[in-house]
């Protein structure tokens, strides 16, 4: 089963058992191979990554954490190439099988994490969100996952993108697990009280194609069946294109100062798309990004006024359920423009995301997210948990 | 000793005997992996390019007209990625070894042809010159090379990437094989009356370094012994810089016609500074191209004003010997832009040029070229015959 999915590295694999007696002991969980396992070469998804960098002598935060709490890393998973995907296509290590759409691709570029969550390979899965690398996958292979607030976890030993909107974030199929995983990981009880007042992003839900917003409808209405002040309303007022525009300034300028040096140094390998990615992060003129830092100011602000204490948000994950496999980069290219503009407001804000496995469109699952202010990780679990019983 | 150079491409080696008593039987050949060879995948030194593309049932035209006059063809070379190269470094099947100069890079594209030449393994072996890739690793492995009139041979089973300077060549070590060769290549009678006025030219030589301009002087000196009308003048006007912007407009222009489409398809992996160069192909507005194309024409207009019949020009080939191998990207995009201010004239204006081994500087093979006017390919060989002797 494990090597029919495709969602471990090449070679053998990683096993550490976790601590005894912890309050995650008799889980099992895996880690995207952008997270430092003691011993392990560190890929990211590219060939000539661990060539160019040490073997890590110590574990990753997010990884100590788990093992400390009991769980088991049983595999590092195949990830976007450096984490420049959201598809979830590595050129280099292929494509992990969605097990809930097995023509689909997993979405990325927590991809691996993702399918072997789904395909019960583990329990729960260490993935990175700096665009929508966890919230995409689990919309499109059916999971629960999360993008805590920005900041709020170390990132000790994870491997950067673009540090000013990098996060940590993990998997689980069910809300009960994804309840313990989370109570862990944040180190705060998962509260049963849940948020006075909910809004439904109007204008996210229109960004969706209009069957995943009419698939999406029942588990709104379950929502608004919990928390019984709801109004709608426009999550960006001048536009989702705007704040995706500048999240796709702010993010690839930063992922080429990341890279820059290394790329230099070495002339690493990457599939095209990937190498396209960069080179066009390289060329942003500072102007441009002066822009895009007032347009997160302000997006910043509207989250704040947007979502007080008690009152979250939500939207589609994702405007439409898991593309084919192997589509032409013209296509995979539009697709991911329109991903991004329901994403965007995650690493432009900094605000905490959950998204729910909700529904199928065709049989292929999609996800409902829920937003709220920073550091209200726990009540998004917490809703997520309501929902699921 | 074929291991120790990394001059072929990986795999069994492919081993055709020529014709029986040809003019060139007795002699053995390599191809470049851009030409077909029935039955062998033609991989262009990209691993998704052969996987994307049929095995060919027949010959490229060059393979076979060596195969017709008795040469036995006796492995297909490393180039640079789908050409795009000039310093003969490929990220995937590494860089063949200069055996004049171990530590420094052979030149490219057709790198592993000049470094079999060059280490005896083959008695001569194709290339392909669209912006230099003959006449630079000729230059940097000391041997004859030559890039002939374009249009003037087929390129029929020989990968494109930039049709309108596409060109076929060839190597070999002395001046005798490479007549013979060439003359079958040309299907002409190489000539002994030697052309009657020489212009040296001031400004390609301006542009190499200084070492190189005086470690070339003898040979200059020689070729005046020869002929007697010498005079020095500018080869372009208006500066081999604006030729060299010219040609860098085109060809990455149409390199990505050539390839778009597979791309959008495929996705294939490339190193980044190849993925680099395509992409800035693909982004050349059609206004610099208008503006190229009447460089191109100024420039043509120019050789053939320079270059009557009976008049050639000399000039290095490279500005300076080889460069050290794994240089960093931003050191070698730098020597690669020098390269090309005096290589830029063989694509842009067709006419046929011939590098000849003729000095070192610091023990470094720097090559001194020749220039004529479309069509007397012949009568320049014959020049690097009568030098020879």
């Amino acid at each position: 089963m494990a090597d029919d999915i495709n969602a471990f590295v090449p070679g053998p694999r990683v096993h550490i058992e976790g601590r005894p007696d912890g309050p995650l002991s008799g889980l099992t969980f895996a880690a995207k191979d952008l997270f430092d396992v003691a011993g392990q070469p560190t890929g990211g998804g590219n060939p000539d990554w661990a060539r160019s960098n040490p073997v890590p002598t110590r574990h990753a935060w997010a990884v100590q954490r788990l093992l400390d709490a009991g769980a088991t890393l049983i595999g590092k998973t195949i990830t976007d190439e450096v984490s420049l995907g959201i598809v979830g296509e590595n050129a280099f290590y292929g494509t992990p099988i969605n097990n809930r759409a097995p023509d689909r691709v997993p979405g990325g570029s927590s991809s691996g994490s993702a399918a072997a969550v789904a395909a019960g390979l583990c329990d729960t899965a260490l993935g990175t969100d700096t665009g929508g690398s966890v919230r995409v996958p689990a919309s499109f292979c059916g999971l629960y996952g999360i993008r805590p607030t920005y900041g709020r976890l170390p990132v000790t030993g994870m491997m950067p993108q673009a540090p000013s909107s990098d996060t940590t974030g993990w998997f689980a199929r069910d809300g009960a697990t994804f309840a313990k995983v989370s109570s862990v990981m944040l180190g705060e009880a998962i509260p049963t009280i849940l948020p006075r007042r909910l809004i439904i992003a109007v204008d996210a839900f229109a960004f969706a194609d209009p069957e995943v917003g009419e698939a999406l409808r029942p588990m709104v209405e379950r929502l608004r069946s919990f928390i019984g002040d709801v109004r709608e309303e426009v999550m960006a007022p001048a536009g989702l294109t705007q704040w995706a525009r500048a999240q796709r300034t702010l993010q690839p300028s930063e992922a080429w100062l990341t890279f820059k040096d290394w790329i230099d140094r070495d002339n690493p390998r990457f599939a095209f798309n990937v190498a396209r990615n960069i080179i066009l992060g390289s060329m942003i003129p500072e102007s441009e990004r002066g822009w895009a830092r007032l347009v997160r100011r302000e997006a910043r602000g509207r989250m704040r006024y947007l979502l007080p204490t008690g009152t979250i948000l939500c939207l589609p994950t994702t405007p439409f359920p898991a593309p084919r496999r192997g589509e032409p980069l013209s296509v995979a290219s539009e697709q991911r423009d329109c991903l991004l503009c329901l994403c965007c407001h995650g690493g432009l804000t900094g605000v905490p995301q959950v998204s729910i496995p909700s529904t199928t469109v065709d049989g292929l699952p999609v996800g409902l997210s829920i937003v709220g202010s920073h550091g209200c990780d726990a009540t998004l679990i917490g809703v997520g948990r309501a929902l699921a019983g």
